[in-house]
């Protein structure tokens, strides 16, 4: 586009994010066939990297927070841009626990004969560029990082400019250990600009990015999944339901519904909205409401909850739609199963969803029926997470159907490849 | 968007998708929990139904084929269009097909016990809404909607103006012997709009399609890719390479470029681009050169292939890029295999490539370092399709890398999802 020689707004970030994508682009095609150990050898590098230069990245990180503070950033945000030395070491032994982790790239996933001899193998490669999005924490830059060059990848990241100087001092720390360790030049890049037209261009780049991974706040996924021209995989939105069912073991529905409500409740597989069978409601509310009170969980009901519960709040149609991400409770008794699941999978946002229950009829109607990434039978939808089902680092958890749903980790940043060995064969 | 009350261009187009989106969508939860027999009996059921209505078939194609001739189509454009008895037979027999191949719906792909107890499932799921953008050929219609039906997605199609009436009729007859089968109402369904803002909006519901696949020429495909905020599987552009290398069989290189041009010229996997290496350039160009000029083969070659082949026409830039779908190829002489890598990974659509070589080694760089779905080592390009793979009927052939990559069939059109069997564990 800024080859044509225009000078449209934007033109400049554009230039820039192409010279990067250039780069990227050699970069994936050589990191593709580089062998485990070097790209082993090379996270390993990193990790020492950054506990070696680590005073320069809290330098980098407290003019960041300097800046923040000065233009009254929340106590929040600036919880998620702080650096100290205890996240740098987090991030140093998240290089090292990914470095671990099987290769997922040269995978023989199937193979077969045809009748005309030809074989097939369906091999896993890299899916090429991947570019991240993210806001604030600035620990998204080195764990994004490793796990794409693990699975082979060439990154672009692009932060957010509140988080600029501490994402520019950790990616030429980590960049630069990986080339020393012998990655491609290129690997790993961050947009060298942090305004809004870096971000649009960045959606523009379907020429050099083969997916673009945002990151962070409803909002910021919202933008790109509408605006990118790259292919997106849409994550983390997370408006999570738990079903007490009329034969719910009530002990186990008050111990799962406080930990999927409290235990995080600013994470996106945290509960957002309960759902009680009125067989029971009349018997658990009352309990579950004491005790996330005590826990400071506002509650919201429907009017039949507020029959039961007359101090909580009135819940409106908003509030069915609602990721709090805070210790408030959407509350809803519902006739039965049937009626949780119609309300989840016309309210909810496919992420993760449970139902309590002792009766196998409903949890097979539950589990078959809900629409959503991650169902649980009688378990915590705080499970949801790479790490807690065993798949190693998260790259984030997919709320979209497409190649990827669910906690997605080394596997989910790669693709595959037809390679057929014949003897001659043509068509007829 | 229209709920707004807001009176925007197209806004007559978006409020009548919505009204399809929020049937599909009912009908898409209804149609994932279908079991395999109901949608066998579906499919067989549209299959008698299209040959037992077959002259209201050919009454609606003739129409279109009126208008056709009036506004001057081509006869190319024409040939697409047109069906007749045999057509209509081959698009029953397709639905029967269908019927015999294994559902994808309901396979566990994996699943594990955690350490706390927890049992983990990944199992296959319809991906949901499927949204078919494409031209001319009415087969189409039939062809993707039971690839839909049988994966348990519900479908939109939007096929061109050209063919609305074909399509229409088609498209009440199979959606009639569906739903009389006990598949839900709306899971088959066509955008009763043709012109262009009827395609904006489509590529504007990404509250209702979870993927939306273009089918047809490089335009709309390209349209579909920049446009579209819904998840796009972009398919079928082909700038396919056959490299003959130093060592290779010349009569079996003979062979295989002959089919890989001239079989099918006008396909996506047919050859654009044959590069030879220098040593055997001299022997095998003017056998090459011979029989496909024979076969009407039109030669456009680089310099060094031009001394060897004066009469070629020269080729420019632009031809290294071009996907011909016609009886032109352009011809270069490369100095080796990663020079033949390096041409392809550049100008290249990532579709199907082929080396034609005696050498282990040229081999192995060639399959692992060419960066596209489908790479042979002595075969013709001509066998990306997913029936020649043995896949079942094909939905299209994704050049993309992010969910499928290369022929896509049944499989292709599904997601997964996460199913957690607990006893009451919760997050520490």
């Amino acid at each position: 586009m800024a080859a044509e020689g225009s000078f449209a707004a934007g033109e400049g970030a554009m230039q820039v994010l192409e010279e990067l994508g250039r780069r990227a682009k050699d970069a994936a095609l050589k990191l593709a066939v580089v062998n485990t150990e070097t790209k082993n050898r090379a996270l390993e590098e990193m990790a020492d990297a950054l506990r070696a230069r680590r005073e320069e990245i809290l330098a980098a990180n407290e003019e960041d927070r300097v800046a923040g503070r000065e233009s009254g950033m929340s106590a929040a945000l600036m919880d998620r841009l702080t650096l100290n030395e205890k996240r740098i070491e987090e991030m140093a032994v998240g290089l090292l626990e990914v470095a671990t982790l099987p290769d997922p790239v040269g995978e023989i996933i199937s193979g077969w004969r045809l009748p005309n001899g030809l074989e097939i193998q369906k091999v896993r490669v890299p899916l090429g560029v991947v570019g991240i999005i993210y806001e604030a924490r600035p620990n998204v830059t080195v764990d994004a990082a490793g796990l794409c060059v693990k699975s082979g990848n060439a990154v672009i990241l692009r932060g957010s400019s509140s988080a600029f100087r501490s994402n520019r001092t950790l990616t030429e720390i980590i960049a630069a250990a990986a080339e020393g360790a012998g990655l491609p030049a290129g690997c790993i890049q961050l947009v060298p600009l942090a305004d809004r037209e870096s971000a649009k261009a960045l959606m523009r780049m379907h020429d050099y990015l083969d997916v673009l991974i945002p990151r962070g706040g409803a909002g910021l996924i919202r933008t790109v999944v509408e605006e990118s021209m790259v292919p997106v995989i849409e994550t983390g939105v997370g408006n999570c339901h738990t079903y007490v069912d009329a034969s719910a073991d009530l002990e186990m529905a008050l111990r799962i519904v406080i930990n999927a409500k409290c235990q995080r409740p600013g994470v996106c597989n945290a509960m957002e909205t309960m759902l009680v069978h009125e067989a029971v409601a009349g018997e658990f509310l009352p309990r579950a409401a004491e005790a996330l009170r005590e826990r400071g969980v506002v509650l919201r009901g429907c009017p039949r909850t507020r029959e039961i519960l007359p101090d909580a709040e009135e819940a409106s149609e908003e509030d069915w739609y609602e990721e709090y991400l805070d210790l408030i409770l959407a509350v809803k008794v519902v006739g039965g199963v049937e009626e949780a699941i119609g309300h989840i999978n016309r309210y909810g946002s496919k992420h993760s969803e449970a139902i309590i229950t002792r009766d196998y009829t409903a949890a097979r109607s539950f589990v078959t029926q809900v629409d959503a990434a991650d169902v649980y039978v009688n378990a915590s939808t705080r499970f949801t997470d790479g790490g807690q089902f065993g798949l190693g680092a998260e790259i984030g958890i997919s709320t979209q159907k497409l190649h990827a749903r669910g906690p997605m980790s080394l596997r989910e940043l790669t693709s595959t490849k037809f390679i057929i060995y014949g003897d001659g064969q043509v068509r007829t």
